[in-house]
């Protein structure tokens, strides 16, 4: 373990505490007012410096054993994102069909246009093998370098509301689509397909609860008190 | 569909853009500057109404098909304490025997001492079949309900950060230890065991990059562009 110029360890902790009451309410804006995008977006390409502050955001998220397991595959090229789209598209036929008549009907009219319509989509990956066979925490649990990667989606994600830049996360693909369109190798998981964009506008509850798909749960009957089904006083 | 009482549709976008500049930065702050906590606790409980702010955000989390897989234990019990502590303990035994002797020593030495220390813990969990077998979105990725808890987590995370409670992810533990300890059904996937307490220091970096486990990589390495290990210009 290293010490710093001035002979002092440099890994003391240093002061922390809550942030201001205008700060915290800032962070809990951006989390309740975030939402999953699927076709609002504006075709005003988005400033690298921008781009650069939601990768950093990413970067800065925790994972397991410090491994950062992520890559970001950044897609502009209108051919890249039209083969993406074609593939979403002959995924979600086929999704569809697993659907209820009724259901069907609603499900084909939710429009999803990001791949498309966003300027830019972000591919989020994660090597398993980026800090050799056997990592600090994942010993006893193998997925936690992908739940990484998803903690790096979640703090872009927020980041991207902070900057009035709305997020798709589109999940209706064949893994090996994705993996020939972008070359991905075997060895590395393919995590999330982002679509990102500027938004001037955002549903106030999640789309899907405001066009009848599902309803919001009540956090109330998610909780437990000390163990599984307990509810406590 | 249904309309609300002016007969207007309900579902409208409404208007959203970037934060003040004041509030980007706080959001931004805030993910910067979140760690992994590991020993720093302070044994003050946390008030309820700050704990339920901590469980609302985690809950506005993204869930693929809007399905809230998540269930939120919150483990106050110093007998459950106790146990989940043992069960990691062995487990980090284990833990350690995987590592290189020059490794192992410096891995014993980074203590962790949440699950005792911190006054609250928070188990959280995914139940895969809360929304039926077919779920929008799930239908090419069956992973993505596990990633919507993830989200969750992190949410909470920053959350915490903003109110200056610390978290400490412990995921050196065996499966079947927790699943013993509070009950957990064998249908419901358990994500993470969340170390919750007050903290008024954090590590400017993380723990484990000052310390010498493993160092912060060069983001600029892990940015491709339209395709894996293209690097653009």
């Amino acid at each position: 373990m290293s010490t710093d110029d001035d002979g002092k360890r440099p890994y003391q902790p240093q002061p922390a505490g809550p942030l201001s009451a205008e700060a915290r309410e800032a962070v809990y804006h951006t989390i309740h007012t975030r939402r999953d995008v699927r076709d609002q977006f504006l075709p005003t390409p988005l400033p690298d410096d921008l781009v650069r502050r939601l990768l950093e955001a990413a970067h800065a998220a925790p994972s397991v054993g410090f491994m950062q397991p992520w890559n970001f595959i950044l897609i502009r090229d209108p051919e890249v994102r039209q083969r993406a789209w074609e593939a979403f598209s002959s995924a979600n036929d086929e999704a569809a069909e697993l659907f209820s008549d009724e259901r069907q009907a609603l499900y084909r009219s939710l429009k999803l246009e990001g791949i498309r319509k966003a300027p830019l989509s972000i591919c989020v990956t994660c090597d398993k093998d980026r800090a050799g066979p056997v990592v600090l925490g994942r010993t006893h649990n193998p997925k936690m370098d992908v739940y990484s990667a998803v903690c790096a989606v979640q703090n872009l994600w927020l980041a991207a509301r902070a900057e009035g830049v709305g997020i798709g996360w589109v999940s209706i693909f064949r893994d090996e689509d994705v993996r020939d369109i972008l070359g991905i190798p075997d060895n590395i998981e393919i995590v999330a397909w982002l679509c990102v964009g500027y938004v001037d506008q955002l549903y106030q509850e999640p789309e899907l609860a405001l066009k009848g798909w599902r309803q919001r749960l009540s956090l109330d009957d998610l909780i437990f008190k000390d163990g599984w089904g307990r509810k406590g006083d």
